[in-house]
């Protein structure tokens, strides 16, 4: 039985909304965690802090050692969850790509995950940050292609060719 | 020169992400304001009163009398923002068809007005619903086509066959 | 009959949850508009333009004239509003004092008015400012006392000792 | 060291202000997590679900077991993720009074706690309900002694009495 459910792409490349479906189209209740999860339970001076999350004008973004030290905690939590019988789909941005990855099969151990990798071109990516508005212009397109670096996954979805709810069905095929 | 731009659809039809995109290509600032505005500047009790707005819970939306008398002042003030020199993306979703365009076409007057429909096809419209997961399920299926109904359009785009920023891109090109 | 409400108080002052505390205890049903509601309606463009808002990293705020030109012509529509019938409450920061109600008394004329200065000491107003957690840190305080300066009123109320609630009613009691 | 602290109080006691004034006064970054962190992660479906968690137009909130089933994988990660290192203030509805603390403990186990019991005055709460606007009537009021009943705390704060960031400094002096 598939425990987890691991959801990698760039900002804007339309996770969340995959992850919305994927929880109507699964039979059972699946718990949506992710990346805007940890930084909205992280304090706001985390986000002006050298050592915690930058967010810079051109869409950049950089962490530094007190982030990832709460986020080694937190993927620990959410590794136990799993454990103690939740059915999870992480949302994640794999900013250092493979090493994410590493980060995360560490504590999934050996919890039974579907990766799966979220394409979006990154021109598409970039005109849905401008419709959404309230993301920095730049974040898409910087992320689009670096997330994917070396990450290896059980099925790929692309959302600037399907709808949401299309990749949100193909998915949900997979998971057993 | 156009002085307001109506786009109209239903709802989960895509009309938020083009006006945005429409804000930041065109390059005067116009200002957004929409059936999204007024209900937010409704007291809470207008969602409860019997003459105010109801959203059942199948998606279906009725408005009473309190609502459009509201509604009627509201017009009015955006037309006089229009006279009074700012440019105007209006978002609207004709819950009475061609009858809601006459109630804007008498306060807009003698403005210069491009009438944009927004189509999505229900069963598009009804997946991005679930995806946006802040909307009642039934909402979009259910005005996809009646918001149409006897309309006239300047031009018409479809966003389950473009992107917002395109579909932005075509509708700025018709604003002189 | 008193027409329009404007409630003008620095940032964090609380005016917003006076604002819906006076929807919920007027017998009549009044639209809630203001300062936040003009932002939200601007370009994003809007604040990262020269001439548009600027929110500085220490909580200072400046407007230039592309801005002022957009807001001139709201309030031209908020008052036309006002004249057709809708009553109306407005949540407003004079960041320039008595400059700023000048604006607002040239448009609203002859409508009838009800001025309320809504009063926060300053540290008072800066720790709710961190409480809120989606404001700039700094504003709270650089405008408690600078947005009163010169301004008339026919009352004033005081969050830092009364309850928004209790603030309500007491204007409410000075709706005619 | 305290490594967990554990707010609760009914709806709009004033929780959330006081974690982030916590969140800004205390010298290491601090996780905030709680009852609206796990109702947002749960799939829109468990609000209709008979098992999951039901908000009455009263103001009146009911959890199932499916509900309780995902909240104790919940509890389970979230101190694991304590266990881990990560400092984490919970923001918690006792519904069920000791029961639900019960619950809590047994996950805690032998991790240092500090239980904190937010107290708002019924009526107060009641109106700060109505100023936020986001909430259902009546759930202020029927949660405002029910989730002390049987609790024990380390110290007690009164939002009524005192501003979130006072509350956040006394909290914030019992951690060791």
């Amino acid at each position: 039985m598939t425990q987890v459910i691991v959801l990698n792409g760039g900002s804007s490349s339309g996770k969340s909304g995959i992850v919305r479906c994927l929880q109507a189209v699964l039979p059972d209740p699946w718990l949506a965690l992710g990346t805007d999860t940890l930084v909205e339970a992280m304090p706001a001076s985390m986000q002006t802090s050298d050592g915690g999350i930058a967010f810079a004008p051109d869409g950049g973004v950089t962490v530094g050692p007190e982030f990832r030290a709460l986020e080694a905690a937190w993927l620990e939590g959410v590794a136990a969850m799993a454990r103690a019988g939740a059915r999870i789909v992480v949302d994640e941005v794999f900013l250092g790509g493979a090493d994410s990855q590493r980060r995360w099969q560490k504590v999934l151990g050996d919890l039974r995950v579907l990766w799966v990798g979220v394409r979006c071109d990154a021109a598409v990516a970039a005109g849905r940050e401008v419709a959404r508005g309230d993301r920095i212009i730049g974040m898409a397109a910087s992320q689009a292609e670096v997330v994917h670096r070396g990450v290896a996954y059980d099925l790929e979805v692309d959302t600037a060719h399907a709808e949401s709810m299309e990749c949100a069905r193909t998915i949900a095929a997979h998971v057993v």
